[in-house]
């Protein structure tokens, strides 16, 4: 038996690093600019802790671009490298001095924020750049170094004549890859994987406008000075803690994420938590609308800093990436799979820290101020609503502020509401029966006869109620939601009271008859009621049930399987007990019987919105003449 | 100066490539299998060319499962290994054998299909496997090897005594991967990655039911035979030339890719190109509805019959990412982002390729069977349109082939609507003028008049097009679209008649300042017409441009900036010589006048869907008493 040691073959590999390593050319900038603030930092650890006996100052990382040249040149007065570390560090590919520098100064630099890992990021420079050099002096009493390699794996290593410490990075870019010498597109780049990063990163310069001094003349131009143009912010509002930070500062902070929204959020939800795992981070809500899918993918991952990906699918739970924000953590895994993210378990418990979050953040604003609370709901509840049905644990806790809206703009929480109905809208067998309409214009004449009895109606408006009402009425014995349309007002919650009917059974029959003869028994069927005298003459209904699973269906997964198509059916409830029923019923000539029977049902078609089209054209034509 | 080479750490780089080299971690079956399809078509070439003596036959690859062991097993009956070449491809990592294979046998073997390339894709299986054993037998006269490895960089090599040639990959699969010896999950990867791989796969057996002899007694039960459970298809129908294809065989084959999809394609576009890239596929149309967003990501890419993806964004044309079917291409390069993938001059090529063959197979398609293709026309549409406003060089082609419906089912081209309208539909400044609705129903009425007229009126009710029409419009002189309610139909189209009216100036002011005592100004203006005696006396219409605009901006991209917001502003087209309107005029009683003129409003409010909530119960109530 032999033994031997797997080889890598540096002409083999070193092609696909420089071609395979990131999916996106344009990573080289983030990974740059990432070793210059660790060197940065490094320096800074060192002369924290004594080590380095240099002056720390205040560094900057420098970007230039020199178009003549096709150079681009990051540069930083980090703690710079020797001949010796650049033959370590830099010759040998996959070799992390970060990690090296973490393992050495375990327990002081943990917090150093620290980001290099693989070791890999600087030859991703090779990606947009055929030729790289580095000049670089340490802190250390020891020459200049200045490497070149032209991307194949030999280099040329040399001493150099730079004094202050630091590194400078120069790439010769590519033919192909010359959009990385527009400065549009650099700072572009800056503005996206930068914009939070702890050093200060300098991109030309700019010119600022001085303040007049009080007693200017009149005529005075202000003075300009030009000053370095700074791309970032170093110490965004999530590194802070929450005491530090008032209202105003979350609001500033929203509108540096994002310049382009004009609306400010409706209330944020600081995350700070070191243990189990590491995470900052703010999240806003915004105003709502109705439309779930449009409103994802704002909310930025960052890793010590450093923007990642505004995909946080698998790390935010589904309903919350309606969400804005940032999520800064060290922990989550990034080159895996989303089937992969979604089963590890850091990320798991990620995602449900921050589920809690939320719903324990809902529940203080819902506490402290209930009726600013209320008024926010409308643009809030597509969120709740839809974390209520996906994450049963959120359900549980959304009970406590949930809110259930009236027509008339009253809000109960699910507890309220049913104290509240209790006495009126138990019906015969002791079911308490909550009533709703998804649309005021709508179902207008519905929601007036329910008022007309004292009962509450909720307005449901959201896309996904129906699964929601299934929900709730699963985990709540003897309640059940009926929406205004679905029956009359009479049958909505049935009571044991007697109803007199004008009609005698003989007359109930014939009007049913009649009634039968001109309306078409595909679409309706005919239920004879007796109903007040001032109530509608004819009603039309839709069942609950029925209504519900087809809705269910069309708005995906739940309902029953093949509901969705069925044909439109309703009731067409008659009230036996209006003057227009008894003159219908008491006509005698045909022709007139039907003329009232139709123009009658028109009117009530016409408050189900079921009116359309040449009917409604010859409906109006018959109507106007009418007027005359 | 020194000079050096780079130097890529073992010890460093493995741990990297085992993690890290693919995002998702059910890769590797993929990679192990797409090796076991290079080593049998690699024997069969060298058969086929005569330089391996052993028989071809009908070599399978076959996957196995020991739940026991914890094993996965891939077995291959190919070229297989010699321990020299052990030692030469497996212990270099990165070292592709398949990239050599082909380099050596270059003209020969141009077609094999063979599909390694980096020599990385083996080492895939260390991200599921904490050991991995390959007992391997070259074709040649030598004897077989045993390499085992436990994921570090040691690894021990010995003589097996395996006799047939071949290789079989032993997996011993990590606690935290224990679903990859689930048969389900390994059947489900199956499908997904190899389901079309030229060498049959066997995972398995399975019953199969033998048909009874003719002469059989009835009560006779039919026998079972235990046959190999292969699970791909060898040669599937892109691989085939379409002269070998029929209808039948193209339906067949999306059943196939579609097992799920109840409905069959209207019709298909085989690709065939070798220069200057090399791309196979078949594309199909499915019916579809208005949603453009819900039918993405149905197109699945291959490499060399190996499923890679169904995320075609950036390869095909983005209006055409509703399409279904499958590309095959070795050409597109996999591993890069989406926008560099854009701008790669190959992939163009390819995206542009495809709009041709799409265009083409619709002008025949148009040319060969016009009755059929109006028939289709509405459930294909969609992309066409959308095709037409993103694309200008589809727009050309489209010319010839795209559909405009009118509201009574008839079907122009755009020139044959020119042609069709130009005497009737021309206004006095030679404007031609087409008329559309985007719904029979809601418009119902406006479309009856402009029928009277003898107008064509198409039925255009896409949600985009309003951006078509834009786009037409500017492609056209003289050439404009209004919708039919855009105005009363006289003002539709304008032309040099003289209109009588039965009032004269005076009572045509003091009419006016009736009706504005009444109506909303903020939503009507009033604008009196001598129209027909015939025709409605009161229209609501809204002028072209402004509803536009909006829709438009609703839609996205396009339209005026902050249009979107507006109110609704109508206008109330008062018909100067209708009865009604005389009798309004001359009501003495101003409470009466307001009664007339307002059911009139609500008649008219009523036909273009504006009366609603509290306002159509009145009017509903109000009616019912008209009634009695």
């Amino acid at each position: 038996m032999a033994t031997g040691n797997i080889n890598v073959s540096v002409e083999n590999i070193f092609p696909l690093i420089k071609k395979f390593l990131y999916s996106d050319h344009e990573i080289f900038l983030r990974e740059l600019i990432s070793n210059a603030t660790d060197a940065t930092l490094k320096l800074k650890h060192l002369t924290t802790i004594g080590e380095a006996k240099v002056e720390y100052g205040s560094p900057v990382i420098e970007v230039k671009i020199d178009k003549e040249k096709q150079q681009l040149i990051i540069s930083d007065q980090g703690i710079g490298m020797t001949k010796e570390e650049v033959e370590k560090y830099i010759n040998q590919v996959a070799f992390s001095g970060a990690e090296e520098f973490l393992e050495k100064y375990k327990d002081s630099a943990k917090d150093s924020g620290i980001i290099g890992h693989f070791g890999l990021g600087f030859y991703s420079a090779f990606m947009v750049a055929n030729k790289v050099e580095i000049i670089t002096k340490s802190y250390k009493d020891e020459p200049a170094a200045h490497w070149i390699c032209k991307g194949t794996t030999e280099f040329t290593l040399e001493e150099a004549d730079k004094k202050e410490h630091g590194t400078d990075i120069i790439l010769h870019i590519n033919e192909d890859d010359k959009e990385f010498l527009e400065e549009n597109r650099i700072e572009e780049l800056l503005v996206k994987y930068n914009k939070f990063m702890p050093i200060p990163i300098k991109f030309g310069t700019r010119e600022e406008t001085l303040d007049l001094p009080e007693d200017a003349p009149e005529d005075a131009k202000p003075e300009t000075k030009t000053v370095d143009n700074i791309v970032n912010n170093t110490n965004p509002a999530w590194t802070k803690q929450p005491t530090d930070l008032e209202d105003k500062d979350y609001k500033d902070f929203y509108r540096e994420l994002y310049p382009m929204q004009f609306e400010e959020p409706l209330f944020h939800i600081h995350l700070n938590v070191d243990y189990p795992f590491n995470l900052t981070g703010i999240l806003y809500f915004p105003k709502m609308s109705q439309d779930m899918n449009i409103q994802k993918d704002k909310i930025q991952l960052y890793q010590n800093q450093v923007f990642v990906t505004d995909n946080v699918e698998g790390i935010v739970p589904e309903f919350l990436t309606m969400l804005r924000g940032v999520i800064d953590s060290p922990d989550i895994p990034l080159n895996v799979s989303r089937s992969y993210l979604q089963a590890d378990g850091a990320v798991k418990k990620i995602s449900s820290y921050i589920t809690r979050k939320v719903a324990d953040k809902l529940k203080s604003l819902f506490n402290n101020n209930r009726e600013d609370f209320e008024k926010k709901w409308n643009d809030i509840k597509i969120v709740i609503e839809y974390g209520m049905l996906s994450e049963d644990k959120f359900f549980e806790k959304a009970k406590d502020f949930a809110l259930y809206p009236t027509v008339d703009d009253k809000y109960f929480t699910f507890a309220e509401l049913i104290e509240k109905i209790k006495d009126n809208q138990t019906d015969k067998d002791g079911n308490r029966v909550i009533l709703y309409a998804s649309n005021k214009d709508d179902q207008h004449s519905y929601i007036e006869s329910a008022k007309e009895k004292g009962y509450e109606v909720l307005l449901l408006d959201s896309p996904i109620v129906s699964h929601l009402l299934q929900k709730l009425e699963m985990g709540e014995e003897k309640v059940s939601f009926v929406r205004v349309d679905a029956d009359h007002v009479d049958n909505l919650i049935k009571k044991d009271e007697e109803k007199i009917s004008k009609l005698n059974e003989e007359e109930k029959e014939k009007l049913k008859t009649d009634f039968e003869k001109v309306i078409p028994k595909e679409k309706y069927s005919v239920q004879l009621e007796s109903m007040d005298s001032n109530a509608a003459p004819l009603i039309i209904t839709q069942p609950e049930f029925m209504r519900r699973m087809k809705e269910m269906q069309q708005t995906g997964g739940g309902g029953m399987f093949g509901m969705g198509n069925m044909p439109e059916m309703y009731n067409l409830v008659v009230n036996t007990n209006h003057p227009l029923i008894t003159e219908i019923l008491n006509t005698k000539t045909e022709k007139k019987q039907e003329r009232l029977i139709k123009q009658s049902l028109d009117l009530a078609r016409l408050s189900q919105n079921l009116l359309k089209g040449e009917e409604l054209t010859s409906f109006i034509k018959r109507s106007f003449e009418m007027i005359k």
